[in-house]
Parts: structure tokens; sequence; C-alpha cells
């Protein structure tokens, strides 16, 4: 095990009632203008915003209105939420929405006290100092930004997709009711559950840190996810299924699952390329890629992705070769993707292959023009991420 | 499941090179003069106190220092400690031991708010409204407190031992170096392991409300802790192990295994009495209480004692009887608690049987004069108070 950090600071509420605590929750953060920050349709088609105006117009809390954050958001609308909230002395920003929305926010937010351009974060040229507070109504379970310290944001021109993490972020409070994702659509909510495990694995394929309790509660949150996720898109209505998969959505990506261990987040970033170059569905990119990446690192560990295959996935402990256990355990992970109809390669996700030259680009990119290695149980340079741009194309 | 807020502010700092971040957290947090609380003899034996005030030294923070922190803490130290800080200005109290030595900073952090006595929070005649910031250097794990809500306080006078909880007194941040605990005796260590076994054990013993995600991890939690202190007694300086039960620690009591559940804490309110009357070692008393709680309770919820026994203490599942594979978790619990040097009676807890007398005002105390019942599961009175102690005292 390594030392480590966990500062959770995040006000959680969560349950049937938790809307009820919007407005406290708001004056607990200083907040006397709020700016609310949406995507599109659903958060209008089921009245949450409605009810959340409604709720600021009785409370006296003036507020202006930004929608139309889309999947992978782009600096565009944040630096107009920027121009905006400086324009009408904003002081709170609340998401409401999934995990775009959260980030975009958070961009918002970190813009808010800079005087430059905010992208100077994401560029490397620029350490922030704070942000104005963020609080979040949770609508779509899937990023756990509602509790993480990451922003990632899409620059439009050339569709850079870049990730920035920073305690400064972390939202100030996170409503979460899970009745609000009843309705998410089947795809959506298997994507989520996708994301939700890939979070806490990709803290869990630590090459040779762990630690016991760590590795305990990652497992029992892998375990729950998976089942519950399986089970949820037969009976989307249910609440305790619904709940397990919201609340697991936090843990999993606050770094309770990452104490102790060094964590491997090479398939969000080989996945980064994919969902930005294809406006992809985040999750279902990350099922095209892990499955392909842990074949490919899998003798650097085998004993670990066995104990996955056996405590996580559930299969049978093959005591004569940790080798084959961990490869019924990725197979199995590729049934259980299909069967909550996830694609396990790029063709599945994209319905095309990708063209060699279109890898050599995404490779390129996450790469940061070779500049960058990618991974920890296996240090991914550009080569290695090309071949495994290549394994999932088939 | 029921609607739950979970609200973990502490920023917790975990290893063996923690300690070094001590000057930032302090000044973070606003400290410009310090109080350093402690209890006694072991950290002057170990060179911890000196090791702290010369990093302030050098740091150019001063401070004052109020040693003498006692288990089961009083409040007329606290309210020393509330005169020596306002005297000298003190505005961070950093407390360095374990749950006494923090609990008793918390009472001082309270103390600073407020105008009047500060027993009054224990009275229910005044609701805190703020805490001075407190800081922790852990040396003992068990308690919790270096991240919980919770503050414990004995008023002298008649021995009265009364807890509140608020999130105000939640520590600002947590310094944790396992290496500290090494030298814990083996009695303090099992009295440790078994109270944060216990702030697990009394979230999860909720009549019906569950939530598969929090079990999942409380079990995980209960198990490690369970094993992993077992082992610790013959292997005391094993960093792995001590490392496991001090974040355990944390964890155990800062309500992530508690979200979702109703949670029960009559054993914890039952064992107040027995650790002020007789001033034993808290978690020594948990030991003395909880199997006969447990057996006092069982037929509320066979099922869930059950469930505790399979996924817990590991014992074979009785199919045929609920009842029977759960009396066997409880034996095997008493196996546990005598294996690592723990009572499990009164008689056992403090050398002879509890007189009649002392039974009938202890349980009138642990009902507040017999005007408050206790626990969830099984709803307790005065009369059941009074039949755990005599269970507990043959």
């Amino acid at each position: 095990m390594v030392d480590f950090k966990l500062y959770t600071p995040t006000e959680v509420v969560f349950g049937k009632d938790s809307e009820a605590q919007l407005i406290p929750l708001i004056r607990k953060y200083g907040g006397t203008k709020v700016l609310i920050h949406y995507g599109g349709g659903s958060v209008l088609r089921s009245g949450l915003l409605l009810k959340v105006k409604d709720a600021l117009t009785e409370a006296g809390i003036p507020f202006v209105e930004l929608g139309g954050v889309v999947p992978n958001p782009r600096l565009s609308l944040a630096r107009k939420g920027i121009a905006l909230c400086r324009e009408k002395g904003v002081d709170l920003i609340l998401a409401v929405g999934g995990g775009s929305v959260i980030d975009s926010a958070k961009v918002i937010g970190y813009g808010l006290k800079y005087d430059g351009d905010v992208w100077d974060i994401y560029d490397g040229k620029y350490k922030p100092e704070g942000s104005a507070p963020v609080g979040v109504i949770l609508t779509i379970p899937a990023s756990g930004s509602e509790m993480s310290d990451s922003a990632v944001i899409t620059k439009d021109e050339g569709m850079i997709k870049r990730g920035y993490n920073s305690d400064w972020c972390r939202p100030k409070f996170a409503i979460m009711n899970p009745e609000r994702t009843y309705t998410l659509p089947a795809y959506q909510t298997a994507a989520g559950v996708t994301d939700i495990m890939m979070h806490t694995m990709e803290r869990y394929f630590s090459h040779d840190d762990d630690m016991l309790l760590t590795d305990a509660i990652a497992e029992a949150l892998m375990r729950t996810v998976k089942e519950c996720g399986e089970k949820l898109l037969k009976d989307p209505e249910n609440y305790q299924l619904r709940a397990q998969i919201m609340w697991a959505g936090s843990l999993a990506h606050n770094n309770l699952t990452g104490c102790g261990t060094t964590s491997d987040f090479a398939t969000h970033r080989i996945e980064h390329e994919l969902s930005s170059t294809y406006n992809a569905t985040h999750g279902a990119g990350l099922a095209a890629i892990w499955p392909h990446w842990a074949k490919y690192v899998l003798s650097e560990s085998p004993g670990r992705f066995a104990q996955f295959a056996v405590n996580v996935v559930g299969v049978p402990n093959d005591f004569k070769s940790a080798e084959k256990t961990a490869l019924a355990g990725i197979e199995a992970m590729v049934d259980f993707y299909h069967r909550i109809g996830m694609p396990t390669s790029i063709p599945e996700l994209i319905g095309r292959p990708a063209t060699e030259e279109e890898i050599a680009e995404m490779a390129f990119k996450a790469t940061r023009s070779r500049t960058v290695t990618l991974g920890r149980m296996k240090v991914l340079d550009y080569d290695d991420v090309v071949e495994i741009y290549r394994l999932s194309n088939v």
C-alpha cells in the first residue's frame, strides 16, 4: 500500500425527499445569485427544472439559466457560462443533470476565480487557486463528478478532450433522488453502470500496491453494481436497485476505493479519444476498450486479474493457473457487457471499424503528441495504445 | 432503506509520511495560534509531542499546551482548555492522541464559540452554532472521532457521561500514521478493534431497513477488522495490519457504513454507564455487553443476525434455522472476543459482579432517569436495560 489522502467534503443528501434540502443547501454554501446549468430535454420533460426554478423563486433567490450542455461538454458553452455569471453577479452554480453538466459547471466555477482563459488550466499554463461553489442535483449516475475532483472538458476546435483534477472543484453539495433516474434509457443506464464499475476497476488494477480494506470495499462495490446493474435493465423503476447504482456512482470515484492503491487510468484515457472522435457515449467506449486493455496487460499481474475474476465477477478459481482464472474473468465481463447491451469493440461502438489514420490520430492525442505514457500496471506508449485500439477494432 | 445524509469533510492524510503535512494543514485551516491537546505518557515517550512542538516552532506558529486528558475525558479539563484558549487567543485546537483527546478537543472547540457553559450543550439547553477548528494527529484507532460528528464527555460531579452529535465538531484534518500505533498495548489494541467493529455493527443491526451497497461495504469492513485485529495481536508491528485497523476506525464511524440504514446504538449507550461507573475501557465494556444485547434482541430479526453470522463471522449457514445460524454467530463472536483478550461479561470486565444497586443506577442513568428508551431493533426501556446488565453479570 501507498500513503494516501482522502478529502470528500461534498455534503450528500440522498433519497426520495432529498430535493427538499435544495434551498437550505444553497444558503449554507453562500448562494445569493444562482446559475442553473443543465443539458436539454430530460430535465425539462421531467419537470425537475421547473421545480428548481419555482423553489428558488419562492425562496427569493435570484437566478439565471444556461442549458444546452451536450455529452462530452464543450469549452465554448462553459466560456459562455463564465461570461454570463460575471455579467449577472452569480456566486453559486447549480448543476442539474449528469456528469457532463457537472463538469461544465466545474469549469465555469474555475473560470469565475481566474482572470485568464479557463483553458489555460487544461493546457498546463495555470494552476487554479479556487473555484466558485458548485452544487449538484444529480439525474444520471455514472461519472461520479458529484463528489469527484475531476472536470473533463472538450475544446471545440480539434475536439481536444482533457481532464483536470483538483480539490477546488469538488461540489459543495449533491442532492440525489434515485427516482429521478427511473426514466433513464437502458443504454444510458448500462453505460453508467460500466463507467461506475470502471472508476473502481481502474483503482483496483494496481500492480503491486494494494490495501486489504480498500480491496474489500472495492470488491463489494463492484459486485453490487454488477449485480444490481443487470437486474435494473429488467426492472427500471426499482427504487432499491436505482439507489445502489446512484450511490455507488459517487463512492466509486470520490477515491474511497483507491485509498492506498496507485491506480491505472489508461482505459479512461484511451477511451476519451474514442468518445471525442466519434461523439460516442463514454461508458460504452469504456466497455469497448477494457477487455482489450485487460488482455494486453494481464501478464503483468495475473494474480490480480484472477482475484478480480473470483471476488468480483464470480468465476470459479482455477487454482492451477491464475492466468486461466484471469482470462475467464475477462471473458465473463465481456458476456456481462453484452448482456447489458454494451459494445465490446470499436465496430460495435461506432458501427464500422476505425481507420488506421483515425487510430494513429487517437493514439497521438491520447499520448499528447507522443510526450506522455499511460497507465501504471503496464506503462503504455504510443505503440501500445495503437495496438489496443487495433485489438478493439476487429 | 431510508433517506440519508453523508457529510465527511475531514481531510485525511494517511501513511508513513503523513506527519510532514502538519504545518500546511494548520495553515490551510486558519491556525495562527494553536492549542496542543494531549493525554499523558505515550505521546511524550514516543517523542511525537516533541516533534509536533519542534515543527510548530520552526514554522513560527505560536502554541500553548494542555495535557492530562484521561480515558472517559472530563468536563473539568475541557473547561480549563476553553479558558486557556480564550486567554491566549488560540484559534485552532490540535488533538494529539486517541478518542478521549479528540473528544475533549471538540468540547473545547464548541466552548470557544459559546459564551455560556459548554455543558449546556450536553444538557439540552443549547444547540451549538459553530466550533473552533480541530485538527487531529491520531495515535489510537478506536473511536473514529477523527472523522465523526460525535463528542462524548463526562461531567466530574456524578460521573455523568454524555454524547452530542453535530457536524460542527467534525475535525478539519486528521493525520494518521499507522507506525504510531505499533506500541499500543495488546489490551488497548483489542479494545480498539472491538469499538471499531461495534460502530459498524450498531449501524448494521437495523430492523428492516437495509441497503445492499451499505451492507456489502459494512460486511467487508467488519470482516477485515476481525481478521486483521486477531492477526495483529501476534504481529503488533505489521504495518499492513495496523493500517487496516487505523483506516477502518475512521470509516466505521464517519457514517459511510450507515448510509440508508436506521442503526441501533443501544449497546454503546448501555456500555457508557459501565465505563463511567467503573472507569473501564470503553471497547472492553462493549464486548461485555454486546453478546447479551444480541441474544436479548435476536428474535426481532433472526435473519439479520444470521446474515452477520455467515457474511462477517464466517460461520456455516444452517439453512433450516436462521435462529441457530444467528446464535452460532454470536457464540463465534464471544470466542473471538476471548481470543483477543476481551471480557464478555461484567465480572470479567471489572473483576467482580456488579451489585443490584449499581445495575439499577446504571440503567437509571442510561435511560436518563427512565425518560428515554434505547435502540431501534428492539426498543429498550429501563427494565430491559436492567435485564441486559444482569445477563452480563454472570
